[in-house]
């Protein structure tokens, strides 16, 4: 068993790098504070015995040495960024859970028969810099590497360029790695666990995703003396929108969900019309029929939807990923680690995406979810317990163990 | 008659300050190049021979003295500060025009019994500084000046600092200046004069206006691992109250407008589902009951929109002024001026508020308006021909020099 104690230590350390205001972390990817977390996470991986590679995307990878010269590395990791207004856990417990089974096996001066690699991957989050999953992306060959480095933030900063600046651009050919198994432990996000009773999710599938960045177009006019009829307002484009958006979304209960977290007016004055609107909408489901159904209809009557009002609607798909099947193998020993550990535990799908989602397409992959109170997370106030985050290390620890060989 | 092409230069260099991007300009309220056209406005009176004072508030005053040393002044002006996407003419022609009659003045060698004061409100516009006539509300003594003082912009900076920042917090007590009238000439706005081929606009009233701070809270979830029942997306909230505020304006055409120009969204993250949405609704009508009667079924229906999704709606009133009527006896004689001189009037209504809005309170007050292309205004876009320019500039001229007397 992981020393569950420990593991807490570290995940209450991470957060006093880049604390929020309300108790939980803004640590966005390559901002300072993002350095300052990845250069914790060395020293204490370096302090482990392990070797650290990081790669073009400045994606961190930590190796535990296997006694099999040849046998390829069990991957196991998740991310250090956090949204805006993210909470402790989200990503962390993921990194530091890996962690925590390499400082449980030097305890116990255990071999693992593959060597062990703790991973953490760039911009999971996707806020700074959208989509989410990038460097996971780039690395499973979905996305390009010079279009990950061109994508840029709210100030118009290039990922490249601010991967650079706080100096974690390595070396390494991204996704020249090849590997024997990668496992994910992660915060369920959700309520079901935490409704159920569960300290331990087996997640069998992800939900697939759609962002699609929009613009609506009117006419920047005075609020006072521009007559109703002879207006173009892009607020009004994308208030009918976002009901679109849920209309779509609730049609399609309990396969889908559709929302718009991401709201940008143009030139944001109170006597302005505004004379352009920049929006996410942000579509889900588990089924790739019910996505696809659901950007098919969006893109169908959004146009519509605003050329009735007089301004014009035009998008741009900026993320997206087909729901994923994870590999029944490690799925398995996940649910035969929760069942021989003796937590109760459910067979679950991920609201949200992960790493895993990506690598699970170029690697056998399997992922630990544990519950998160209220379901609430991207959220300062997001909380789990002590007891489920070792529980959910400990089902990592031994399905990892396990796949690895001793 | 003024000088058309002298009153054009000015207006061309004034608008070299604070340039926009896209031909007009953002010149901002206190800002550094607020405080360049102060000083280039200042250098231009001094030449023609005023003396300036300065408020509290920092607005300017350029006085040309009268023979008859007991009597008050003719007041003239407008603005110098546009909006983040403003155009050239926007208060420039009501302040550069009121320059233009002094130089005319000096050229032909006139005095006049009453001094003239050409003024520059100070905030005009509200975009940084909510609400709007900030200067002249505290002038006319329906606003405070330490209230005024407090306003704050969205980095969170003080009016009352920013003035002392750039230097223009003058040690003149705000309203202790007595006025004989007050005359404002500005573009319309709007695009009736155009519509209607006139050359100028007698404005004999104006609209009221209530801008109603909005705040809708809901909870910051993720978008992705939150069902679609347990959701309370303060974005949806905005949207249902933005089409709630069309719908409220619509059944009161053509007496009324209503829109949202401004928003911003709380974390405003492609992956979390809107925690709180701030916006600010503005109503106009030149009708006072029309407009209470909008502000009461806005009140009494938004917090129902919104609980009816699980949000919670909240509001301030940030900015308000009930409809002029201005000075029968000096909106005559704008109306004889343009009828004398044979340029084609009709009488209007302002659309938009103005500094006179709030000088009328406290002086005989009257405003000349000429026309704009397209009624295109609070856009960078905006233009307006020499010749309207000149004829507005001639109208001021001369029933601001009959009612100053020769
Ligand atoms: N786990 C997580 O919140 N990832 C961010 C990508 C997403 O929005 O699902
Ligand atoms: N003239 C003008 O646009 N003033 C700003 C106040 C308003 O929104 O009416």
């Amino acid at each position: 068993k992981v020393n569950g104690e420990r593991l807490w230590d570290s995940l209450m350390q991470m957060a006093q790098i880049g604390p929020g205001i309300a108790g939980g972390n803004n640590r966005q990817t390559l901002t300072d504070a993002d350095a300052e977390g990845r250069a914790l996470f060395r020293r204490w991986c370096e302090e482990a015995g392990c070797t650290l590679g990081v790669d073009e995307m400045g994606t961190m990878f930590a190796m535990r040495p296997g006694e099999d010269p040849d046998a390829l590395p069990v991957y196991v990791g998740s991310h250090l960024d956090t949204q805006p207004t993210g909470g402790k856990y989200d990503g962390v417990l993921g990194v530091l859970g890996g962690l925590e089974i390499i400082r449980t096996l030097n305890d116990l001066g255990i071999r693992t028969k593959h060597p062990i690699v703790v991973t953490n991957w760039t911009n999971e989050e996707g806020t700074r810099f959208a989509p989410a999953m990038l460097a996971s992306g780039v690395f499973a060959g979905v996305l390009e590497q010079d279009w990950a480095y061109d994508r840029r933030d709210a100030k118009g900063l290039r990922f490249g360029d601010e991967l650079d600046r706080i100096g974690w651009k390595g070396d390494e050919p991204v996704g020249a790695r090849r590997m024997h198994a990668f496992f994910e432990l992660h915060i369920e996000q959700g309520p079901i666990l935490e409704a159920e009773g569960k300290e331990i999710g087996v997640v069998t599938h992800g939900q697939g995703l759609r962002w699609i960045e929009c613009t609506v177009t009117g006419k920047g006019q005075h609020t006072g003396s521009t007559p109703m009829y002879l207006r173009r307002n892009a607020g009004r484009g994308m208030a009918r929108v976002i009901e679109l958006v849920h209309e779509i979304a609730i049609a399609r209960q309990p396969n889908a969900v559709g929302a718009v977290g991401h709201i940008d007016v143009y030139p944001n004055s109170r006597n302005i019309i505004p004379e352009k609107v920049v929006f996410t909408v942000d579509f889900r489901s588990h089924i790739l029929d019910t996505l696809e159904g659901m950007v098919a209809e969006f893109l169908a009557r959004a146009p519509g939807v605003c050329a009735d009002i007089g301004v014009k609607f035009s998008s741009e798909l900026v993320g997206f990923f087909d729901p994923p099947a994870f590999d029944p193998v490690l799925v398995g020993r996940v649910r035969d680690a929760a069942e021989r550990l003796g937590y109760s535990h459910m067979d679950i799908v991920s609201g949200a995406g992960h790493d895993a989602c990506w690598i699970n397409r170029v690697a056998p992959t399997a992922m630990v979810m544990c519950p998160c109170v209220d379901g609430l997370s991207h959220n300062e106030a997001e909380e789990i317990s002590p007891e489920w985050a070792t529980a959910g290390a400990n089902v990592l620890f031994h399905a990892v163990v396990e796949t690895a060989g001793i």
